[in-house]
């Protein structure tokens, strides 16, 4: 047996590729047939939407269920509406009920109409259940998919019951206890009934356990918090009457996880995690538009203050030579603080509680850095310009643009969070916007005092 | 029993910071004793150093092992160096392997010799393997302490084999089975021994898994994303003679995958995930000074460039005021480019075989945006200026600059990759000095031959 070669993706694609330049599309289609649906799903992310059509189409209605649910939504979404209702159907029977749920929006009414006269009443319900809560909660990640055991029975009555039952659920590692209202009790972990005396009740093991169950309204967010700290594989998930309704596991946990942190990188851009990177160009056009429209009028908030110092650039061009450097080092401070508190905000680690202790290393930081910098800066400009006040100028507006950026770092996420707004979003947008103009206006408005 | 309430999180801050300023360290430590290691972390991570020294002596040995490894490693540092040897070697009896290997390089000399003392032979040799694998790598990452199977054996054997052992190490979900001389021919898992018919053989119900083994030298990265695409809770690792070393769970895979997240983010402004928010300002200072100083450097680099253009700025100083405009538009659809470039890359999209396919696509993105926004951008300047040729030259400039920023965003991580340069940490950096250079370059040279 050998083991398993990661670095054999991109061979995967490179061969991928070179059939698909050969248009030999049934070629492509079997290379995919031996790897897992996560691993099709990225190589059919990682081709123009054209060639990802033609695969997708040779792929057996079985396995496209599973790799439906691995793609981002965009290309999700394209797929199912490139599909016949009869191939959703197939390759939506038997998924988990929060797989299905995350599809379910994406799909064509039709499809939709078809695919919930093939469900029983019993999975009917726990769809509806699960589409009840919203996609980002608890409820709408957990699967319905559990074991039940009552208090009171016993190690052997279990296990006798789980050989009847000839199989679990994928990925179960505990059973739930329930009394006859299905009121949630407690958890056994399973290797529990391997290991433990056959005459044991499960309500005492299910007292060793920790797992408290999660409110089927937690924002995923911090379910993912909680695997994250509790280190989980599993928990299950209440309602509002504490009846156990279903289960979290650690897989769709870690898509939250992954899904989470890449948002937090691409929306520093504005951009979005779940778009297709091989989108229409006319389409990826049109999204980044909205980005670099909100850049532009930022930009213009900070040349509109460039602008009023006019007469004093017209006096000495230096100046304009300079100011770049004055926003940017601004700009680049205040970043650091601006990421480190939002990724603290999202990670548990700054709270309001603790930023006026923050805020003020922060500002300390900046201060001792401005002057450190000020000084080099200050020496670099003499040795350019010669001119002692344009090097004087410059060291106070560095000085002053990097305590200010410190404390609109630190500040702005909070206040960004009090309003709702996504800080990873906007934060580095309004921060940059903030530190140019002070920039600007530090320098250029000292340069107009003194000269 | 309630629901798991994690808003109690913050509530859980701003009462351990009340005791504190209160300077009642026992009433702040003892608020602690009821959390989860991981949230006690969380939390000591988010008071100064002085605060978490004084919490982390009254914290009880026992537990203080299980916090040890929730820290970030700046955090977990600085406490183990305030520990007395002793505490040192009772907080870490009967740590995991891997857990223990990731402390062990951060320990004082003393600890160390004398938690080796407290290691039977077993153990020791267990941890001398693990620290013998990069602490990045899958062997860097695994525990050892696996339930091992012989193929003969039957479901009834095992099951009688694990009662008598009474317990299994923490998350295990699987059994694996090997031949004498421990070659790894399959795993079993668990749930299978309580479903399956107890005259059925170990090496008949391994091959119905498609667990396959992870090579230790594997980087973790690569771990992480097999996980992730494979949907694993654990996986076996072999060493390269195909024997049977430890085992990955999926608990020390969700830290990589979040470890790894951070990192992008981080690094986008120099920072590093592992250092401590509260460290002290001086401290701080020097780490951030380092990325200012890059930062100082690209920007004389850009103004340099501005410098040459002198006298055209003298004729014209609203030329002075637009730069800006032309340098961050040109910043901005780079870095989306860029980030979307680099995030392709690390997720796996994005690879040298389907570039091309992506930089063609950027590059008519960077184009249909550059014509886009150079008219607007000539409308506002005529506005603003009433100057035709201003307006021409702008959105001329406008253009290049996207286009070079879409080709530049696309191709740079690839090259710093090749170059093992983290292109997270240096892209940026680089990039928006060339989107600098070239918005500088092209609007004042052009205004230059037109003036």
């Amino acid at each position: 047996m050998s083991e398993v070669e990661t670095t054999s993706f991109e061979d995967c694609l490179q061969r991928l590729i070179k059939s698909l330049e050969a248009s030999s599309y049934e070629e492509a289609a079997s290379q995919l047939s031996a790897l897992h649906p996560g691993e099709v799903a990225r190589l059919l992310e990682a081709v123009p939407p054209k060639n990802r059509t033609e695969l997708w189409l040779r792929i057996d209605s079985a396995t496209q269920g599973d790799i439906l649910i691995e793609f981002s939504e965009d290309v999700q979404v394209q797929l199912l509406h490139e599909m016949e209702v009869e191939s959703i159907v197939k390759a939506t029977e038997g998924m988990d009920m929060d797989d299905l749920a995350d599809i379910v929006p994406n799909l064509p009414e039709s499809a939709l109409h078809n695919l919930l006269l093939t469900l029983d009443h019993k999975h009917r319900d726990h769809l509806k259940q699960v589409l009840s809560y919203a996609e980002d909660s608890a409820g709408g990640l957990m699967n319905t998919d559990i074991i039940t055991v009552r208090p009171d029975a016993s190690v052997a009555t279990v296990t006798r019951y789980l050989r009847l039952l000839k199989e679990m659920p994928v990925d179960t590692d505990q059973v739930f206890v329930v009394d006859r209202s299905f009121n949630y009790l407690g958890s056994v972990h399973i290797s529990a009934l391997l290991t433990k005396e056959p005459e044991q009740k499960m309500l005492n093991l299910s007292s060793l356990e920790i797992t408290q169950p999660i409110l089927a309204t937690m924002p995923e967010k911090d379910v993912a918090k909680l695997f994250e700290q509790r280190n989980l594989i599993s928990a299950p998930v209440i309602d509002e009457n504490n009846q156990l309704i279903g289960r979290i596991t650690i897989d769709d946990v870690v898509d939250v996880i992954r899904d989470e942190a890449e948002h937090s990188v691409m929306s520093m851009a504005g951009l979005d995690e779940e778009d297709d990177v091989f989108a229409p160009v006319l389409e990826i056009t049109k999204r980044r538009s909205v980005w670099l429209g909100v850049n532009l009028i930022t930009a213009f908030i900070a040349v509109f203050f460039i602008g009023l110092f006019k007469a004093t650039l017209e006096q000495k061009v230096a100046l304009a030579i300079l100011m770049p450097v004055v926003a940017s080092m601004g700009g680049v401070a205040g970043t650091q603080t601006l990421i480190l508190v939002t990724r603290g905000i999202a990670t548990g680690r700054v709270t309001i509680s603790n930023l006026k202790l923050l805020m003020t290393k922060e500002v300390a930081v900046g201060f001792l850095n401005g002057i450190f910098w000020a000084v080099i800066i200050a020496i670099a400009t003499y040795i350019w310009f010669e001119d002692a006040v344009i090097s004087l100028v410059i060291s106070l507006a560095i000085i002053a643009n990097l305590i200010f950026a410190a404390f609109s770092g630190a500040f702005l996420p909070l206040l960004l969070v009090k309003l709702k707004i996504d800080p990873a979003l906007a934060g580095g947008v309004i921060l940059t916007t903030i530190t140019d103009v002070i920039g600007f206006v530090a320098f250029l408005g000292l340069a107009a005092m003194v000269i």
